[in-house]
């Protein structure tokens, strides 16, 4: 299977704009679209679902903690009670709309502080599990590829449920399959170090961490970012290498 | 068939508690369940859910204007386009959560302002039927029973729905069919006259307005409050009173 | 006394940016700052007040109805008691912040629908003066320049409250002195017929309504906008218009 | 002096009604009152205010985490920026609406998890402390009485802040002066231990830990809590107890 690209959209609020929706629907493969606790609401909900089913674009729900002034970006101490019913929550307003537009939601992938705290931390991991285990149609869960891959399937297995691994195009990886924090050098790759990232993933399922070392990674879905002009023709580059008839493994 | 009993439920919101909902479930036939904008948060929403489930009592999403601070009870001079996409987001929520405890939701009762602007306002019922007829499964609205009730069930069936109409137990209507306002002496019953009334709506389908005339409605479900301990009282009578073999031809 | 230029300010939240806020305070006198209801947070508003001590702006609150997802545009029927309260919560947060940076609050205009509203219901109008007139410190408020001017005066007076009148740079205005409603064609000014009607403003005080009649005004200052770069080219232009000599007996 | 009382009040928010302040009011010292960032609204605030001021008590400011639906117990990763500028917009709202009662605020308790992690965490506590520097007025900082309170008296004097130390009246301590975690038996004392340990306060200064040792504390008011007939009942007595001639030297 060739390696997807998921994107985090409808993350406009009101009046306010973010990110060029428009201009990245038609070169992604899955919207993680955002669900009203840390960006998002109705309308821009249902504007963005419609601009998913016109590129027929995978629908993807992005919850967060109830977080709105800070982006979800701030982790919050819920309870694993609270978090349940919070993806729960998101995850069906979402779904409820994508199919009033003839589309469903396939999978979630939790935003900002929600994610990294779930891949920290296992009682997080485990709470969003049962919220999509408890869901009445089987929808996947998004998280990140890391060397602790098998440990994730097997918590999924628990729950009868099917992972999707991404991994970060333009993202400086450190020796632990761990993102390098954005306060290091070189945490961000340039351009090209980024397309010899991608290659190197879509040819041989590898990545050359910041020390050098080739690290495995079980990839499905690579994340990019369409905030601004030079990221949505970043992900059109991408696109083309993909597209160009390589394959991953 | 004989009349049912609807009530509002899940009216509690985080720390604060609302509504005696444990002693009202096992009394009523459905819960009109708050949503997360007027009252109602997505821990709340499954407890009153399950609530529900262990009463056997049909599921109605509750929806009202983004208002907590005011409990839905302000009108706000929303578009239709943000009208249709806001109850579409709340029933989806409701939905996704029903259906993961095993339940559906089956009716939608607008809350508050949004009901009180829905039976005023032409534009308010279509943009609420146009998010109910949007929806992927039939879901029925639930409205005022008046005098008018010929023309909404004709706005109904232009958009595919179905309607349930309900009539106050406890509150004096004036020949228009509409209810005596608040401000008014006499607005709200006393226990006989509420059980009066109750008798009379069974048996004959008609109630008795303000200056004694006769007005006959169609009403498939009456509205009880379980605010406090005479509430709960007070529908448990109503009931006891439906119950004994008294039915709505 | 010269004319003024006044523009909101302060209006992003979060991650989300609105306004070019850095180009726009040099070239203006007076700053509407929202306060957290329909725009701002604690942290854009201590920067917007930095930014405006920086350049000797004066400090104005801008208080909204409470309504984030749609920026305070649209009208909600809050009680007298409620619109008092949230009109002196906004100011008071701004004042006290303001302070804090060695500035203080010296007027007050409402946003939005709360200023359509004041406009239009003398009863919001009672209870904005009334929040007003209750602070401990003496703050104006700024409204609309209508040929009402009197009235409100009045109503002013009997509160002890001082007024600033503003006007609309680049608004048409029909005969009753009232802004052209956008639905309209004609409605919004080029930029000819924008600084046409601030030169007459400047020099007549009085303005030409769409039909062609002489209007008089009593303005103290003048609303001007800086969403966008041919905005802030506008303000540069306004002011120097102003500044060059012309002075509004 | 003698010790204080401290309490939580104005933690209703809209329709939703928490705590019996009319009750409490008359026998506290010091209103803890709720800004609306965990509790509290414009209308409930003013309302809470006057209240006090009927009763001739001391305003404080009970700033918390932005988690309306968490009632700030929620610990959230905020920046020392965000930090600041949320604590400095509550106790400013808060101020003017006193001001316009005739009151002023005296003191600043950060509530739940922010009271939390300012004990725990030097970083926040210097946030707070920042924001109530910058602050125009002098406003004191309330903490808790611990046997870290001389490095908290130095930490307040880089900043020309002045404290008041809390204690606990109905809370076990451990043998480090921290309070026993609320999951452990024994955490919260029956009526007599808590008069015992009241007692014990008002005339010596110490307290008697989980362990039997005997702790020195700095103690300059007592939280007391209103939640409920007994809370206000046992506050009642230790207002009496303290009123009876005993003094904290």
């Amino acid at each position: 299977m060739s390696l997807l690209l998921n994107c985090d959209l409808g993350e406009s609020f009101g009046s306010w704009t973010m990110g060029m929706d428009e201009q990245v629907m038609p070169h992604i493969d899955q919207a993680n679209i955002a669900c009203g606790f840390h960006a998002g609401d109705p309308v821009t909900m249902l504007h963005t679902l419609n601009l998913a089913s016109d590129n027929k674009v995978m629908i993807g729900a992005h919850p967060a903690y109830p977080d709105l002034v800070g982006f979800g970006r701030r982790s919050m101490n819920c309870s694993v009670n609270e978090m349940r019913a919070l993806v729960l929550y998101q995850l069906s307003a979402l779904d409820g709309m994508a199919q009033s537009t003839g589309q469903q939601v396939e999978y979630v992938k939790p935003h900002g502080a929600l994610y990294n705290d779930m891949m920290a931390n296992a009682l997080v991991r485990e709470a969003i599990m049962e919220a999509l285990a408890s869901y009445h149609r089987p929808v996947r869960l998004m998280l990140q590829a890391t060397p602790q891959f098998e440990t994730h399937k097997q918590e999924a297995e628990k729950h009868g449920l099917e992972l999707w691994f991404e991994a970060f195009a333009d993202r400086c990886y450190d020796d632990d399959g761990k993102l390098l924090s954005r306060a290091k050098t070189g945490a961000v790759h340039s351009h090209d170090k980024m397309m010899a990232q991608v290659r190197q993933l879509a040819e041989q399922g590898t990545i050359t961490t910041v020390s050098g070392h080739t690290l495995q990674l079980q990839v499905d879905t690579l994340c990019v970012h369409g905030d601004n002009a030079a990221g949505v023709a970043a992900i059109q580059d991408i696109r083309a290498l993909i597209k160009g008839g390589v394959t991953h493994e």
